[in-house]
């Protein structure tokens, strides 16, 4: 089956320029760029006065992060002009191991997205953490024969790949020996301790957020992956690498990017888009959405519309706006006129299915699983939340025990819990938490970074017990609770992590959690579900609580709630 | 061991920058470049005022071109920068098969030079070569397998892969399949033809001799390799590709280089110092030379003064003279202001060694084997070299057998023979060539592109025995000869095509033998023994000469002599 597409202009991701050329499709295949008619082709779609461009390449994308599963995720970042993602299947695989990577791999096989896999390095992320699963280098081992990864996943474990950590270095190692591409994740590292972590083999870094940081990365070989993510848009302050010599050795990526987000301002295209707006050259970003993001993974023929190359198309309105008309995946028309022609996504196989719906294993809770043993007055550690980041502030008060279990409204002290939910452990921890503004009620999660064990921010324990119940009765996912109330829920059956729902449903489910927050009396600017996922992550800085305890994370080591 | 190399210049190829950084290697690694001093290692070298810049890599050479061993080979480059090659064993290939290119790699085993293979995808060249060996995908194979193997080199058969010839998609879909790279090889072709060549998969070509050619070629997504060879110099036509949007997706290649040119001229060296003085931006070059080269084939971790890349480094006095003063290759300083350090080249394994050096196998020659069976006054279709090119013109003239045998030097016709070489097959060839200029005498060689038998141009069927029986006793090589006295030779034991010598005596060698060349009366600016290598190539246009008879190159057909 062979499709022109006709009187288009073409954009050259090899040199930047436009050309006017005629581009001839075979199966699968890019086959002619150039002089080509009707004759040649069984079927011709005219495209005066469009543009022809490649189908964007997401590098980085954690497809948990939007609580879709592939599918889902696919339908919705289709019409954006996304043909290929290089996915990291961390979530997923720190609540079922190997079993979630293969289920995300079986989850997209055959869809009309292009789903690259790379392996999550660290799992567990640090040792505090009680994931559901383990995965070693040997885990890891079996799936280099996939035609889909591409190798291993950000290496968060920077003090590790510096101490040449035995473990992490194995990791490393072999994707390196399969020829593979390593990602890293090492934000403000620099100098000499950069140099030791680019030396094991670290290709590119997605968490930069200054221009500075970018250029000392490059001038060192690194890749940039500049990140346009919901909660980490860093294009703004990026946008002068999008001139030479930065750009060619850059990508766009969207990290972890929300349903709502996604249906509402786009995707990559939503970077392209900023970028042109900014008056930047919208074909350099272009390039890095396409064959830059390419190269940067090895992969050959992909990102660019040339002969040979996979026919995964855009067919663009304008190039300032990024308008996306139609939409070609391997060369079959799946987004026309901005509509999504109908596919379904693929049968998991049902083992598979089972493993990753039946993540959540806790006994049922009780207010009285929230009280604390302390009494009296103390001076306590209490995770302060700094407005608008992930850091948190180790915040040392007196707490009165005695009163509301030290729980102070006025001072805007509330309970946190981080419950294990992966093995029935029964381990759990309980502190206290400032900056929420929450007011009552309380609120549910078993989305927490990166163990996802279930946490729970309430101001009072009966309202904690309802909430994490409804969540374990949902086998996961997001409630809040007032006066034993539900007031929303989003539910996650996929590991906890993802709905079975599309995009708008999971969106509206989503924004009825958010506007729940503002019932729980939190105020309009704190994002109370997205923090509360951040706050057991023992890899930021500077309070966290696991259900190991309290973790200093400068310190790296557990701290007593109690001085 | 950790070695510094202070105050020096970094010439970044990511960026194309000058940087003031100290290079910091351990054993065969760069491990930092900024901020280091004397403490952080063993040894240090001031390299004031000099510039530290990665090692060239030349992306595509025949080293038998040298008429070298790969380690002498080595001996003569290492002094002009280079530390890597892509080296295409076709010549060999097409003398001694699969033992060919295993003698290659052995022989260029633990060398201070990385001499990467790229496989021989064409052995024989065409159906009329009568090569030493027949070469199948499935020959091919084993040697995928092999570190320093790359890919799939020069597909000179584009009439076979645009045909999607079995065989030679075969190869090529092997190559792909090993994620490896295949090089191209398709003078002046364009539009349709070009996309399907390129549809095949094949990456590069360093066969483009003007400027649209490249572009035509870097806008369908082809590397271009500027070829700066002895007999194909290309790089003064193709040097506005040393700008962007062209420049990154080029390489500085040789293809074949003489002994004499590259110890007199230099090698890639010399290439980056042409552009230089034409006013390019020498870093451009070098980021060709280096880089964007290693980008070409796949390769990490090569071609940048970055961490973790191989410790490759050039230390030169100058950018625009490219002088180099010390060569570090894998961190061990292997020329050191300017002179080498000893090393000896590795030992072949005996059986391999001999199979290389007994590839001749012909029976002597006498004046007989010589005559030809016609008689009287015939047209027939002599060879009319071009000057200055490789292309011949089929010239059909009167031709007095009686005369001479057909010689006439008046008109400048002599005589012109190819005998079957590797398996004493007796196969044979006798035709006219016009354009030498040769007054007496006759010249023979083992060096007839690409099959390699022995090849004699000559005024009298005595000489020419005497020649041919030569180079038979030399086990290959090239001599002249006149009236039966030799007037200078230079023996080719290593497959007829290699000297054991040193690049400086074979150098010496072929200046007597080009000197003798003025002796058989062939003027100076006619290059004999270099022009004989190509008439028995039946792919170049338009008149060749086989053992299987006269080649019709335009139209792939065996022509009588006489019409």
């Amino acid at each position: 089956m062979r499709t022109l597409l006709k009187n288009g202009t073409v954009i050259n991701v090899f040199t930047g320029e436009e050309e006017q050329a005629q581009v001839l499709m075979e199966d699968d295949r890019i086959v002619g760029v150039g002089d080509y008619n009707e004759q040649d082709a069984d079927e011709t779609q005219d495209v005066s006065g469009r543009y022809i461009c490649p189908g964007f390449i997401d590098g980085h994308i954690h497809i948990e992060s939007t609580m879709l599963t592939p599918g889902e995720f696919a339908r919705a970042a289709l019409p954006h002009g996304t043909t290929s993602v290089m996915a990291d299947p961390h979530e997923i695989a720190n609540v079922c191991g190997a079993a979630g990577i293969r289920y995300m791999l079986e989850a997209s096989e055959g869809i009309p997205m292009t789903v690259y896999i790379m392996l999550p390095s660290c799992v567990p992320a640090t040792g505090f953490d009680e994931s559901g699963a383990v995965l070693t280098a040997e885990d890891l081992e079996p799936f280099y024969s996939h035609p889909r990864v591409l190798g291993l996943a950000e290496v968060m474990d920077y003090p590790g790949v510096i101490a040449r950590d035995r473990e992490i270095m194995k990791k490393i190692r072999a994707a390196i020996r399969h020829g593979r591409t390593v990602n890293g994740h090492a934000p403000l590292l620099s100098g000499r301790e950069l140099d030791c972590y680019i030396a094991a083999g670290i290709g590119d870094d997605h968490e930069c957020s200054s221009v500075q940081e970018a250029k000392e990365r490059i001038r060192k070989g690194q890749r940039v992956m500049i990140r346009q993510g919901t909660a980490a848009p860093n294009l703004r302050d990026l946008l002068p690498l999008l001139e030479e010599p930065w750009a060619h050795r850059c990508l766009l990526v969207s990290d972890d990017k929300h349903a709502a987000d996604l249906l509402n301002n786009g995707h990559i295209d939503a970077a392209i888009r900023m970028a042109a707006q900014d008056g930047r050259n919208p074909i350099t970003a272009i390039r890095m959405a396409t064959l830059w993001a390419a190269e940067c993974f090895g992969l050959c023929g992909v990102g660019a519309i040339a002969p040979g190359y996979t026919a995964d198309i855009l067919v663009l309105d304008d190039l300032h706006q990024v308008r996306i008309r139609h939409v070609y995946q391997k060369g079959r028309m799946i987004v026309e006129n901005g509509r999504m022609h109908p596919w379904n996504p693929p049968a998991v196989c049902p083992d598979l299915e089972k493993n990753v719906r039946s993540s959540f294993h806790i006994n049922v809770l009780s207010e009285r699983d929230f009280y604390m043993k302390q009494s009296g007055k103390q001076k306590c550690h209490v995770i302060r939340l700094v407005k608008h980041q992930l850091i948190t502030e180790d915040w040392i008060t007196d707490i009165d025990f005695d009163k509301k279990g030290g729980v102070d409204l006025n001072r805007d002290i509330l309970k946190i819990a981080v419950a294990e939910r992966h093995k029935n452990t029964g381990h759990k921890c309980i502190g206290f938490i400032s900056g929420t503004g929450m007011k009552r009620g309380a609120a549910a999660s078993s989305i927490a970074h990166d163990s996802h064990n279930l946490i729970i921010i309430g101001t009072n324990e009966a309202d904690m017990a309802a909430a994490g119940n409804r969540v374990r009765e949902m086998g996961g996912g997001c409630a809040a609770v007032a006066d034993g109330n539900i007031l929303a829920e989003l539910p996650l059956p996929v590991s906890g992590l993802m709905s079975e729902a599309s995009a708008p449903a999971v969106a509206e489910q989503n924004q009825k959690l958010w506007e729940s927050e503002r019932l729980l009396g939190v105020p309009g600017d704190v994002e109370l579900f997205m923090l509360m996922a951040f706050t057991s992550l023992p890899v930021i800085p500077h309070l966290k609580i696991t259900t190991q305890g309290l973790v200093d994370v400068d310190r790296q080591r557990i701290v007593p709630l109690c001085e």
